[in-house]
């Protein structure tokens, strides 16, 4: 077990202090590359101190690359190859107190650059984050600063509940333009992230209804209803979309679906299906349709088809989408849009809550968008992704990966599923991937399943695929990573011990 | 009752166009200064169209400041002299498609500078907006600017549920130096908003708690437990705070208070009681105290006391503050920080949701802070608002409503308490005083009563004088205001039909 002296810390808290402990003796090699470092608990324990102190020391570790963790796991001491270690241990020093390198500067070890968050990967294959060579600094920048000189005095008016007029007016303006929906302002109803979201949705509809989620699916929108005290339903899904019997069978009130493209599956939802489940929600009163429509935007190729909530004669889809995709994960703002009754209803029970995205950034992307500019943006996005994902295909066509890896569903904008003929298993495949560098997440970790109930047939060994953030020039690598973990068998459970 | 045609409503949406119309026929007369306009649902129904669709017009009309509403009883169209008409018509037309003059741009009406959002006023004395001129726009947009160029990689990874680390590592050491509290960065989480705060503390604590709220007090938060399904009590204070027994009498789990200074009575709770509320705290399993320090750091005077949060040795207390006040109301960032126990539990149960403030606006504030600029703008701040203070003050001696007027709660930031000796009823005083552009509310509007429950005593005719967006310029004239509407006596019943 490790035991510091936390007596006297300096000037440091105490995790930040546990911290440099910790990476001190990975660094002098005193605790081993893949050795597993103790439960939380029970360095917590042995040290006398909170556990949430170590989880901020290991937190910290985590974040810096010097140590990895494994679902159910537990946290293990990063290859010295992949680390940070490169860097003089003074500067190093600085980065633990927030002063000195920013946590997610870049970091060159050798040929290899390692970005922020995901710096300890190679490549980083579940990561959603943007790309900092796609987000539009200058121009988003320049649009921020025009807003502040010439807006000074409407940035300090308290906005509505659902956002400023502007950004509302050139959000329905987008959606007639790009979506062939007619939507007005008031309708609109912005929020910091889809989450937020959800839990106004909850209030609006109420905790009685049972929300259903598709399965396999985006498990977050489950994880918020529960914790908002909702009763949840998963339902399965077929090659068309979320099947309407089990909507029925389990007398579910609201739907949480993506039609326009499935997540991770990245099914699209036909017209037909799209009909029967306007069917379904006219069928009985108080249903309702979430249309989670967290990509359209970024889609290569395939048949747009109508959404659900330009079909919807009836009053009962409530249409969400976000910019955390098309502008970065990291600037929090998404909308939704409420059918007439709802918008009411929203306005007499809700509306005394402040809108939870600031007025800078509001008027910043309503300005963005109104100029052109957000358009010009997203066809830029879409080629780069286009241009990332032909080269993440050729990477692999030259690999030979090849021969043991069936691609679907590739006209998704920023993901794919990749099924790998190996003789490991999920698990054992996905770590020996990781020790590689790669991180990667199978399709099966999207499904839920009652205890011991076996996976839809075929879908075991498949992977999805997120190359948003993977560099370009690590591609081959990665792949190579894949490819090697694929043939390399299974150490017996005697090996592994 | 109004009727427009609407059938050809040319490129505007329908109530785009009915703002247009109604504000048309006020401008020429037809309809007249004070004339009631007709219901939401009353003009919906007569022409056919959605109530929401009125309230957007309506909602234009008064943030425009061609009709004021009276709560409880409805539109009315404005007095042309407080009515921005001074525009040509023209211009008038672009700014009800946004395309125009932002909403919040500054109206010159002779010489009375009207501030947008309560442009209608010469004198909101209900709004706790910012006044532009205190706003740190270009040390702001400096620190924006050199964060967008030099932090890019930061910006766009994700940052942990609670927020960015530099950030919470810049409150923990503001809170270190300005309120002695110890504190460290992971016990600090960061939200869009204390209303989101209150939300997250819900699912944390439960719904099965029942949440405390002070009576008289701020009642958005008791709004929002209802809304999140839990159940409240309002509890009644006596002159040093909250009233304990009343804790024990209505089984009270978690009770909200402001300690350092109550809004809107403005009272400090002497230590003793602060002991006396922990003591509640501790003696009983799952209580909690939520310790609200919203305005602390405007402070005029007065003996600052120690925060319950710092004299808290049983992990009891979760403090709040927001940056709302001090930065401004449309920056949404505010904290709380957790004791330990609950901290854990929060990163175990609640630790899936991503942080809802804006990376951009998180690193803005931290280096604000970290170099400095933070403290200084405090300083401004504090000396601004008490340099309005003491000029309303001044306003209100040099006035004969100084005869008619008692101040109480001075020491506050950005509001104290003048109790009105007149005739008058309060809600004809406060329309009379509306009619003359000063906008009002009673210190009754803040006591939650039972049906017919009389109002604690001496409290009537008191009312909350938030002078934080009143300028300069117009406070003789607000004050005469004031002391005209108290002299004149109520019309009888017959003169106002």
């Amino acid at each position: 077990m490790l035991t510091y002296n936390l007596a006297d810390t300096g000037s440091d808290a105490i995790y930040t202090y546990l911290y440099k402990c910790i990476r001190q003796d990975i660094l002098s090699g005193k605790i081993k590359a893949g050795q597993k470092l103790p439960s939380k608990r029970a360095l917590a324990k042995n040290l006398g101190i909170s556990v949430i102190t170590v989880e901020g020391a290991y937190g910290l570790l985590t974040a810096e690359g010097y140590v990895y963790s494994l679902p159910k796991k537990g946290f293990y001491a990063a290859d010295p190859e992949l680390m940070p270690a490169v860097r003089p241990a003074g500067k190093a020093d600085q980065s633990a107190d927030g002063k000195g390198r920013a946590p997610g500067q870049t970091i060159h070890t050798g040929n290899v650059v390692l970005t922020g968050g995901s710096r300890a990967y190679l490549a980083d294959l579940t990561s959603n984050q943007t790309d900092t060579a796609i987000f539009p600094f200058s121009i988003w920048t320049r649009t921020m600063r025009e807003v502040m000189a010439e807006k000074q005095e409407a940035l300090m008016v308290n906005p509505p509940c659902g956002g400023i007029m502007a950004l509302r007016e050139s959000i329905a303006a987008y959606l007639a333009d790009f979506r062939g929906m007619s939507v007005n302002p008031e309708q609109v109803i912005i929020g910091a992230g889809t989450e937020y979201l959800y839990s106004l949705l909850i209030q609006l509809l109420g905790r009685r209804c049972r929300y259903g989620v598709e399965n396999p699916g985006y498990h977050k929108a489950a994880r918020v209803y529960e914790e908002m005290g909702a009763g949840t339903a998963y339902i399965g899904m077929d090659e068309e979309g979320i099947r309407i019997d089990e909507l029925e069978a389990k007398a579910v009130d609201v739907i949480h679906v993506s039609p326009s493209h499935h997540f991770p599956t990245g099914h699209v939802t036909p017209i037909s299906r799209r009909y029967e489940l306007l069917a379904w929600a006219s069928r009985g009163e108080g249903r309702y349709i979430i249309e989670d429509d967290y990509d359209s935007e970024l889609r290569l190729g395939g048949k747009m088809i109508p959404t659900l909530q330009s079909i919807d004669a009836s009053g009962r889809v409530i249409y969400m989408n976000t910019f955390t995709k098309t502008l970065c994960s990291t600037v929090r703002i998404s909308y939704m849009v409420l059918p007439y009754p709802l918008c009411e209803r929203f306005y007499e029970k809700l509306s005394f809550y402040s809108c939870t995205v600031s007025n800078f950034e509001q008027y910043t992307l309503a300005r963005f968008m109104a100029d052109g500019s957000f358009e010009k943006h997203i066809n830029r996005l879409r080629s780069f992704y286009q241009k990332k994902r032909d080269s993440l295909l050729t990477a692999i066509r030259q690999s030979p990966l090849a021969k043991r890896a069936e691609i679907y569903e590739e006209e998704a904008g920023v993901h794919f599923l990749m099924k790998i003929r190996t003789d490991r298993e999920e698990e054992a495949y996905t770590a020996a991937v990781r020790a590689g560098g790669v991180r990667l997440k199978p399709l099966s970790a999207y499904y839920f399943r009652e205890e011991g109930a076996p996976l839809a047939e075929g879908r075991d060994n498949t992977y999805v695929i997120n190359y948003s953030s993977v560099r370009e020039e690590v591609m081959a690598a990665a792949v190579q990573v894949l490819f090697e973990a694929a043939v390399t068998r299974n150490k017996s459970k005697n090996d592994s011990k």
